[in-house]
Protein backbone atom coordinates (compact mmCIF):
# COMPACT_ATOMS: atom_id res chain seq x y z
CA UNK A 1 0.00 0.00 0.00
CA UNK A 2 2.45 2.93 -0.95
CA UNK A 3 -0.51 5.62 -0.62
CA UNK A 4 -0.50 4.47 3.24
CA UNK A 5 3.30 4.57 3.22
CA UNK A 6 3.49 8.14 1.81
CA UNK A 7 0.32 9.23 3.99
CA UNK A 8 2.93 8.38 7.38
CA UNK A 9 5.48 9.64 5.93
CA UNK A 10 4.37 12.97 5.11
CA UNK A 11 2.98 12.74 8.72
CA UNK A 12 6.12 12.06 10.39
CA UNK A 13 7.49 15.10 8.27
CA UNK A 14 4.90 17.41 9.63
CA UNK A 15 5.52 16.29 13.14
CA UNK A 16 9.53 16.80 12.57
CA UNK A 17 9.62 20.29 11.40
CA UNK A 18 6.67 21.17 14.84
CA UNK A 19 9.38 19.52 16.79
CA UNK A 20 12.24 22.08 15.16
CA UNK A 21 9.56 25.26 16.15
CA UNK A 22 8.97 23.59 19.64
CA UNK A 23 12.84 22.68 20.64
CA UNK A 24 13.60 26.50 19.78
CA UNK A 25 10.27 28.40 20.69
CA UNK A 26 8.05 26.34 22.78
CA UNK A 27 4.34 24.93 22.26
CA UNK A 28 3.36 28.62 21.89
CA UNK A 29 5.38 29.48 18.56
CA UNK A 30 3.64 25.90 17.50
CA UNK A 31 0.47 26.97 14.62
CA UNK A 32 -0.69 25.53 11.87
CA UNK A 33 0.62 27.80 9.79
CA UNK A 34 4.28 27.88 11.41
CA UNK A 35 4.16 24.79 10.91
CA UNK A 36 3.38 24.44 7.10
CA UNK A 37 5.73 26.69 6.67
CA UNK A 38 8.85 25.39 8.38
CA UNK A 39 7.76 21.72 6.60
CA UNK A 40 7.44 23.39 3.74
CA UNK A 41 3.96 22.50 2.66
CA UNK A 42 0.60 24.56 2.50
CA UNK A 43 -1.44 25.10 5.34
CA UNK A 44 -4.29 22.92 3.84
CA UNK A 45 -2.04 20.32 3.79
CA UNK A 46 -1.27 20.45 7.27
CA UNK A 47 -5.03 20.79 7.87
CA UNK A 48 -5.57 17.44 5.87
CA UNK A 49 -3.33 15.71 8.45
CA UNK A 50 -3.91 17.31 11.58
CA UNK A 51 -7.56 19.16 11.88
CA UNK A 52 -6.50 21.15 14.88
CA UNK A 53 -3.00 22.51 16.66
CA UNK A 54 -4.28 20.07 19.81
CA UNK A 55 -4.75 16.94 17.41
CA UNK A 56 -1.10 17.98 16.19
CA UNK A 57 0.12 18.03 19.61
CA UNK A 58 -1.21 14.98 20.39
CA UNK A 59 0.18 13.14 17.53
CA UNK A 60 3.62 14.76 18.49
CA UNK A 61 3.63 13.41 22.09
CA UNK A 62 2.79 9.74 20.97
CA UNK A 63 5.69 10.12 18.60
CA UNK A 64 7.85 11.41 21.77
CA UNK A 65 6.96 8.24 23.25
CA UNK A 66 8.06 6.20 20.66
CA UNK A 67 11.16 7.52 20.53
CA UNK A 68 11.61 7.12 23.70
CA UNK A 69 10.63 3.51 24.15
CA UNK A 70 13.04 2.70 20.58
CA UNK A 71 16.05 4.75 22.58
CA UNK A 72 15.43 2.21 25.14
CA UNK A 73 14.74 -1.11 23.77
CA UNK A 74 18.00 -1.86 21.36
CA UNK A 75 20.57 -1.21 24.17
CA UNK A 76 22.17 -3.59 25.99
CA UNK A 77 19.55 -4.53 28.62
CA UNK A 78 21.77 -2.89 31.52
CA UNK A 79 20.69 -0.36 34.56
CA UNK A 80 23.57 1.51 32.96
CA UNK A 81 23.20 1.16 29.74
CA UNK A 82 19.18 2.52 30.18
CA UNK A 83 19.87 5.50 32.14
CA UNK A 84 22.87 6.59 29.53
CA UNK A 85 20.07 5.98 26.78
CA UNK A 86 18.01 8.53 28.03
CA UNK A 87 20.78 11.51 28.53
CA UNK A 88 20.65 14.13 26.42
CA UNK A 89 24.22 13.97 25.06
CA UNK A 90 23.67 13.99 21.05
CA UNK A 91 21.53 16.34 18.96
CA UNK A 92 18.74 14.27 18.48
CA UNK A 93 17.82 13.53 22.06
CA UNK A 94 18.71 16.89 22.97
CA UNK A 95 16.15 17.80 20.69
CA UNK A 96 13.97 15.13 22.25
CA UNK A 97 14.70 16.56 26.06
CA UNK A 98 13.90 20.41 24.17
CA UNK A 99 10.45 19.19 23.31
CA UNK A 100 9.18 16.74 25.97
CA UNK A 101 10.55 20.18 28.38
CA UNK A 102 8.08 21.96 26.16
CA UNK A 103 5.38 19.66 26.99
CA UNK A 104 6.11 19.70 30.43
CA UNK A 105 5.80 23.08 30.95
CA UNK A 106 2.29 22.72 29.13
CA UNK A 107 0.99 19.32 30.94
CA UNK A 108 1.19 21.53 33.82
CA UNK A 109 -1.61 23.16 32.97
CA UNK A 110 -3.41 20.09 31.29
CA UNK A 111 -4.57 17.61 33.21
CA UNK A 112 -4.89 15.50 29.55
CA UNK A 113 -1.12 15.79 28.80
CA UNK A 114 -0.04 15.49 32.19
CA UNK A 115 -1.57 12.35 32.10
CA UNK A 116 0.49 11.38 29.54
CA UNK A 117 3.18 12.22 31.15
CA UNK A 118 2.26 10.34 33.97
CA UNK A 119 2.11 7.42 31.65
CA UNK A 120 5.26 7.66 30.09
CA UNK A 121 7.32 7.66 33.93
CA UNK A 122 5.37 4.49 34.76
CA UNK A 123 6.19 2.93 31.87
CA UNK A 124 10.18 4.31 32.32
CA UNK A 125 9.93 3.61 36.43
CA UNK A 126 8.82 -0.14 35.70
CA UNK A 127 11.99 -0.89 33.15
CA UNK A 128 14.09 0.51 35.71
CA UNK A 129 13.18 -1.16 38.32
CA UNK A 130 12.94 -4.93 36.49
CA UNK A 131 16.93 -4.15 36.01
CA UNK A 132 17.30 -2.98 39.64
CA UNK A 133 15.37 -6.43 40.77
CA UNK A 134 17.76 -8.66 38.46
CA UNK A 135 21.28 -6.78 38.98
CA UNK A 136 20.35 -4.77 43.09
CA UNK A 137 17.73 -7.55 44.06
CA UNK A 138 19.00 -5.83 47.90
CA UNK A 139 17.46 -2.98 47.12
CA UNK A 140 14.08 -1.63 46.96
CA UNK A 141 12.89 -1.31 42.84
CA UNK A 142 10.54 1.37 42.94
CA UNK A 143 12.58 3.34 45.71
CA UNK A 144 15.64 3.40 43.38
CA UNK A 145 13.73 3.67 40.08
CA UNK A 146 12.30 7.01 41.11
CA UNK A 147 15.17 7.94 42.72
CA UNK A 148 17.16 7.67 39.33
CA UNK A 149 14.88 9.02 37.15
CA UNK A 150 14.77 12.40 39.14
CA UNK A 151 18.57 12.37 39.21
CA UNK A 152 17.79 11.76 35.27
CA UNK A 153 15.58 14.80 35.23
CA UNK A 154 18.03 17.17 37.03
CA UNK A 155 20.27 16.08 34.90
CA UNK A 156 18.78 16.55 31.74
CA UNK A 157 17.97 19.68 32.59
CA UNK A 158 21.56 20.95 33.84
CA UNK A 159 23.09 19.41 30.42
CA UNK A 160 20.58 21.07 28.45
CA UNK A 161 21.53 24.11 30.10
CA UNK A 162 25.45 23.59 29.81
CA UNK A 163 25.94 23.25 33.62
CA UNK A 164 27.40 20.11 33.02
CA UNK A 165 28.57 17.97 29.77
CA UNK A 166 27.84 14.86 28.82
CA UNK A 167 31.12 13.44 30.85
CA UNK A 168 30.28 15.22 33.78
CA UNK A 169 26.94 14.38 33.94
CA UNK A 170 28.22 10.63 33.25
CA UNK A 171 30.43 10.52 35.69
CA UNK A 172 27.85 11.54 38.39
CA UNK A 173 25.43 9.10 36.87
CA UNK A 174 28.18 6.86 37.45
CA UNK A 175 29.12 7.79 41.38
CA UNK A 176 25.71 6.78 42.19
CA UNK A 177 25.05 3.53 40.59
CA UNK A 178 28.47 2.70 42.02
CA UNK A 179 27.07 4.01 45.69
CA UNK A 180 24.20 1.73 45.40
CA UNK A 181 26.13 -1.12 43.98
CA UNK A 182 25.19 -1.76 40.06
CA UNK A 183 28.40 -1.96 38.76
CA UNK A 184 29.43 -4.86 41.41
CA UNK A 185 26.98 -6.85 39.25
CA UNK A 186 26.69 -5.90 35.34
CA UNK A 187 29.59 -4.49 32.82
CA UNK A 188 29.60 -0.90 31.94
CA UNK B 1 12.32 58.28 51.89
CA UNK B 2 8.76 57.23 51.20
CA UNK B 3 8.69 57.89 47.63
CA UNK B 4 11.47 55.88 47.00
CA UNK B 5 9.70 52.71 49.02
CA UNK B 6 6.82 53.57 47.04
CA UNK B 7 8.69 52.88 43.85
CA UNK B 8 9.86 49.86 45.09
CA UNK B 9 6.57 48.25 46.11
CA UNK B 10 5.18 49.27 42.57
CA UNK B 11 7.37 47.93 41.16
CA UNK B 12 7.28 43.96 43.32
CA UNK B 13 3.77 43.98 42.45
CA UNK B 14 4.32 44.74 38.82
CA UNK B 15 6.96 41.77 39.37
CA UNK B 16 4.17 39.58 41.21
CA UNK B 17 1.74 39.96 38.20
CA UNK B 18 4.38 39.20 35.96
CA UNK B 19 4.89 36.06 37.98
CA UNK B 20 1.34 34.86 38.37
CA UNK B 21 0.95 35.42 34.27
CA UNK B 22 4.51 33.40 33.71
CA UNK B 23 3.83 30.92 36.12
CA UNK B 24 0.49 29.65 33.88
CA UNK B 25 1.09 30.69 30.79
CA UNK B 26 5.23 30.99 30.40
CA UNK B 27 7.35 33.79 29.21
CA UNK B 28 5.29 33.95 26.02
CA UNK B 29 2.03 35.25 27.57
CA UNK B 30 4.09 37.68 29.43
CA UNK B 31 3.63 41.38 27.64
CA UNK B 32 3.79 44.92 28.99
CA UNK B 33 -0.05 45.08 28.39
CA UNK B 34 -0.51 41.83 30.14
CA UNK B 35 1.13 42.71 32.88
CA UNK B 36 -0.67 46.10 33.13
CA UNK B 37 -4.17 44.24 33.44
CA UNK B 38 -3.34 41.81 35.61
CA UNK B 39 -1.73 44.12 37.73
CA UNK B 40 -4.66 46.53 38.01
CA UNK B 41 -2.61 48.76 36.42
CA UNK B 42 -2.04 51.42 32.96
CA UNK B 43 0.33 50.03 30.51
CA UNK B 44 2.22 53.86 30.97
CA UNK B 45 2.64 52.95 34.58
CA UNK B 46 4.48 49.60 33.39
CA UNK B 47 6.00 51.48 31.20
CA UNK B 48 7.27 53.96 33.79
CA UNK B 49 8.96 51.25 35.56
CA UNK B 50 10.40 48.84 32.76
CA UNK B 51 10.98 50.23 29.45
CA UNK B 52 10.67 46.90 27.86
CA UNK B 53 9.57 43.54 28.20
CA UNK B 54 13.41 42.33 28.17
CA UNK B 55 13.56 44.86 31.32
CA UNK B 56 10.92 43.17 32.67
CA UNK B 57 12.18 39.71 32.96
CA UNK B 58 15.29 40.74 34.05
CA UNK B 59 14.51 41.97 37.10
CA UNK B 60 11.94 39.69 37.66
CA UNK B 61 15.19 37.34 37.37
CA UNK B 62 17.14 39.53 40.15
CA UNK B 63 13.84 39.14 42.07
CA UNK B 64 13.64 35.04 41.73
CA UNK B 65 17.72 34.95 43.22
CA UNK B 66 16.18 37.09 45.75
CA UNK B 67 13.66 34.96 46.88
CA UNK B 68 15.90 31.87 46.53
CA UNK B 69 17.96 33.81 49.27
CA UNK B 70 15.82 34.59 51.15
CA UNK B 71 13.92 30.81 50.76
CA UNK B 72 17.51 29.29 52.56
CA UNK B 73 18.98 31.83 54.50
CA UNK B 74 16.82 31.52 57.40
CA UNK B 75 16.57 28.11 57.77
CA UNK B 76 18.62 25.84 60.02
CA UNK B 77 21.94 25.35 59.12
CA UNK B 78 21.75 22.14 58.10
CA UNK B 79 22.02 20.19 54.56
CA UNK B 80 18.80 19.04 55.01
CA UNK B 81 17.11 22.21 55.65
CA UNK B 82 18.50 23.74 52.55
CA UNK B 83 17.26 20.80 50.66
CA UNK B 84 13.98 20.76 52.16
CA UNK B 85 13.70 25.04 52.03
CA UNK B 86 14.24 24.06 47.97
CA UNK B 87 11.78 21.70 47.75
CA UNK B 88 8.23 23.44 45.82
CA UNK B 89 6.06 22.20 48.52
CA UNK B 90 3.51 25.34 49.38
CA UNK B 91 2.17 27.37 46.75
CA UNK B 92 4.66 30.01 47.11
CA UNK B 93 7.54 27.96 46.27
CA UNK B 94 5.58 25.76 43.46
CA UNK B 95 4.80 29.44 41.76
CA UNK B 96 8.53 30.41 42.42
CA UNK B 97 9.48 27.05 40.56
CA UNK B 98 6.99 27.45 37.69
CA UNK B 99 8.53 30.74 37.02
CA UNK B 100 12.12 29.38 37.05
CA UNK B 101 11.09 26.62 34.84
CA UNK B 102 9.59 29.70 32.46
CA UNK B 103 12.88 31.36 32.27
CA UNK B 104 14.35 28.14 32.08
CA UNK B 105 13.00 27.39 28.77
CA UNK B 106 13.98 30.69 27.58
CA UNK B 107 17.30 30.65 28.80
CA UNK B 108 18.44 27.52 26.38
CA UNK B 109 17.83 30.08 23.77
CA UNK B 110 19.12 33.04 25.94
CA UNK B 111 22.88 33.43 26.45
CA UNK B 112 22.35 36.36 28.56
CA UNK B 113 19.57 34.58 30.75
CA UNK B 114 21.85 30.92 30.70
CA UNK B 115 24.76 32.89 32.00
CA UNK B 116 22.14 33.86 35.41
CA UNK B 117 21.49 30.02 35.92
CA UNK B 118 24.80 29.24 35.54
CA UNK B 119 25.24 31.63 38.65
CA UNK B 120 22.67 30.51 40.05
CA UNK B 121 23.56 26.89 40.17
CA UNK B 122 26.84 27.94 41.23
CA UNK B 123 25.61 29.95 44.46
CA UNK B 124 23.64 26.88 45.40
CA UNK B 125 26.10 24.29 44.75
CA UNK B 126 28.45 26.22 46.67
CA UNK B 127 26.30 26.35 49.68
CA UNK B 128 25.66 23.22 49.32
CA UNK B 129 28.96 22.00 49.58
CA UNK B 130 29.95 23.79 52.70
CA UNK B 131 27.24 22.53 54.46
CA UNK B 132 28.53 19.14 53.20
CA UNK B 133 32.27 19.86 54.67
CA UNK B 134 30.59 20.23 57.72
CA UNK B 135 28.34 17.28 57.77
CA UNK B 136 29.84 14.60 56.12
CA UNK B 137 33.95 15.69 55.61
CA UNK B 138 34.99 12.52 54.09
CA UNK B 139 32.58 13.04 50.79
CA UNK B 140 33.54 15.35 47.66
CA UNK B 141 31.77 18.25 48.52
CA UNK B 142 31.09 19.26 45.22
CA UNK B 143 30.49 16.16 43.86
CA UNK B 144 27.78 15.49 46.19
CA UNK B 145 26.29 18.75 45.46
CA UNK B 146 26.27 18.49 42.03
CA UNK B 147 24.11 15.10 42.60
CA UNK B 148 21.85 16.61 45.25
CA UNK B 149 21.03 19.78 42.79
CA UNK B 150 20.25 17.05 39.87
CA UNK B 151 18.45 14.90 42.15
CA UNK B 152 16.35 17.90 43.90
CA UNK B 153 15.77 19.28 40.38
CA UNK B 154 14.90 16.03 39.08
CA UNK B 155 12.07 16.04 42.65
CA UNK B 156 10.63 19.42 41.36
CA UNK B 157 9.39 18.64 38.42
CA UNK B 158 8.00 15.44 39.71
CA UNK B 159 6.42 17.40 42.21
CA UNK B 160 5.12 20.23 39.90
CA UNK B 161 3.55 17.23 37.27
CA UNK B 162 2.08 15.20 40.20
CA UNK B 163 4.15 11.97 40.05
CA UNK B 164 4.90 12.32 43.49
CA UNK B 165 3.07 14.45 46.36
CA UNK B 166 5.70 16.23 49.42
CA UNK B 167 5.78 13.73 51.54
CA UNK B 168 7.01 11.03 48.56
CA UNK B 169 9.74 13.76 47.42
CA UNK B 170 10.73 14.45 50.86
CA UNK B 171 11.10 10.67 51.90
CA UNK B 172 13.28 10.00 48.12
CA UNK B 173 15.32 12.38 49.37
CA UNK B 174 15.92 11.32 53.08
CA UNK B 175 16.59 8.26 51.22
CA UNK B 176 19.33 9.92 49.17
CA UNK B 177 20.72 11.56 52.75
CA UNK B 178 20.81 8.56 54.85
CA UNK B 179 22.67 6.47 52.01
CA UNK B 180 25.54 9.52 51.70
CA UNK B 181 25.56 9.51 55.77
CA UNK B 182 24.16 13.26 56.30
CA UNK B 183 21.80 12.26 58.74
CA UNK B 184 24.67 10.48 61.12
CA UNK B 185 26.01 13.91 61.80
CA UNK B 186 22.99 16.57 61.43
CA UNK B 187 19.55 16.57 63.46
CA UNK B 188 16.68 15.60 61.02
Amino acid sequence: MPKRVDHDQRRREIVAALWRIASTGGLEAVSLGEVAVEAGVSKGMVQHYFGSKQEMLRYATGYLRARVEQRISPQPPTLRGLLLALLPVDEDSRTESLVANAFFFRALNDPALAARFREGNTMLRDTLAARITDEIPALDPTEEADTLLALLSGLTNALLLGHHNAAAATALLDHHLVRIGAHRNSPP
